[in-house]
């Protein structure tokens, strides 16, 4: 399987968080499960939080927003009825992401983002997107994404 | 000046985000200003988002979070009217934090982030948070801050 980012444009794959061109970077990875989306990362052993062996909520965050924006686009693909590897491309950014930090994110295990796809418009994506750890939802986040213009020259 | 993550205990000093302790992460250093807390981060060549030319957008999350709820800890010090190397010592956590991504954030130049507290009570804060660059507000957030219980080892 091909994940959402690597469909990605070159000129759009430098994202820290999930670009397949940017090697310092996460690259996060993110896939249709059924009408949801899933995306799996483990932390480096550094992405400690505030709190000794809870993961840092700046990546829980910055998770929540890549696997969201990707999400996002994968879903204006399927409202258009066609595959990610089809011109022009889709891009999504961030309107505004709400998160909700439930409980401590233990650190040392491999965690599981969701997309839950609320509404798609034309130029907008709501979502709902979760982080679980251990199978136990940790963290839940609304975002509002919307569409970049599309560039003809990619 | 010292920060406000300066004056967290040890155990508390490795957060990838703000901990002094944890030499891989950002290091952010918060302080106050009047009434308002203010903190600056240039980010790495490598902290490129999704559009070319901007700032990775869970960074601006990250940054947002760390001043967020170090801002918390220093409220609610001067709420107990002592000083923050008093003991014991207050942490927050996040349990929730809005971002309204307002406009790109242009990659290259120092960033400042700024708190203006909303409400303080005992165990919570809450609180409005700016990023800005060259002037320009490029994003904005709204943060519920909770405190932690005291450690009496700490």
């Amino acid at each position: 399987m091909t994940a959402f980012q690597d469909y990605y444009p070159e000129e759009f794959s430098h994202c820290y968080g999930c670009g397949k061109s940017n090697p310092n970077g996460h690259q996060l990875k993110s896939f249709w499960d059924n009408d949801t989306t899933v995306a799996h990362f483990t932390p480096k052993d550094y992405h400690t939080g505030g709190y000794p062996g809870n993961v840092y909520g700046g990546l829980i965050a910055s998770l929540l927003d890549c696997h969201g924006t990707a999400t996002a686009a994968a879903a204006a693909f399927r409202f258009e009825q066609r595959t990610m590897d089809t011109k022009p491309p889709i891009r999504f950014v961030t309107a505004s992401l709400k998160v909700d930090y439930l409980k401590p994110t233990p650190h040392g295990v491999e965690l599981e983002m969701r997309g839950h796809i609320v509404e798609v418009k034309p130029h907008k994506v709501t979502l709902d997107l979760t982080l679980s750890a251990n199978g136990v939802v940790c963290a839940k986040a609304f975002m509002v994404a919307v569409r970049l213009p599309d560039n003809p020259s990619t």
